[in-house]
């Protein structure tokens, strides 16, 4: 796990919430900023700028701009992200399936907290 | 995608960088702070403490405290953690997998942005 690893590297990019959101709410459909920032639900217009140019700068978002008054700038993810979102499916399918699981063991260690306080 | 969806609470939580890095160092063993600290190269005190506490909180590692002077603290994962590993481990081998392309890509973009400066 040293920090120089390449694979740590692409964890440490790709492993963030608005990363990994953005990439699924594009799923397999072409959208404007303004359609993603509406999907990805909270983000800020700032952060989905950021998000979407690393996304772009890792090969895993493609970004279209047509020459239009005014510019129409449209996403979609590449096959490289596509593969990526198979993954995230993954990741996500299991937070579905033990998101109880979750929420109980916060309970029990959120009151064992307050029984300690 | 609506931020009070709980599938998307579990994501955002578990989608950081320090808590798939930490999970995934832990693997299957029982590890003392100072050894997961060396485990995770470059994450401050304060970043794997907050780590720790947001993962044993989530019920994916249990922290053991033996009365011991100094007092002996260990760490471990349950078995929600361990089958979290699992699809960490499937997004660590397609970082793995994909490392030259990802590379490739960000050769690409960094040049062309170059010539457009």
């Amino acid at each position: 796990m040293a920090a120089a690893c390449p694979t740590r590297q692409v964890v440490g990019r790709i492993g963030d919430k608005w990363t990994l959101l953005t990439l699924f709410a594009l799923g397999a459909r072409t959208l404007r900023f303004s359609d993603l920032r509406r999907e990805v639900d909270g983000v800020s217009q700032k952060m989905l700028t950021q998000t979407l140019r690393g996304l772009e700068r890792d090969g895993l978002v493609s970004r279209r701009v047509y020459a239009t008054v005014p510019p129409k700038v449209e996403y979609a993810v590449t096959p490289l992200g596509a593969s990526l979102q198979e993954v995230i499916g993954t990741f996500r399918a299991w937070a579905y399936g033990h998101m109880d699981e979750i929420a109980s063991a916060r309970r029990c260690y959120d009151e064992r907290d307050d029984a300690d306080a």
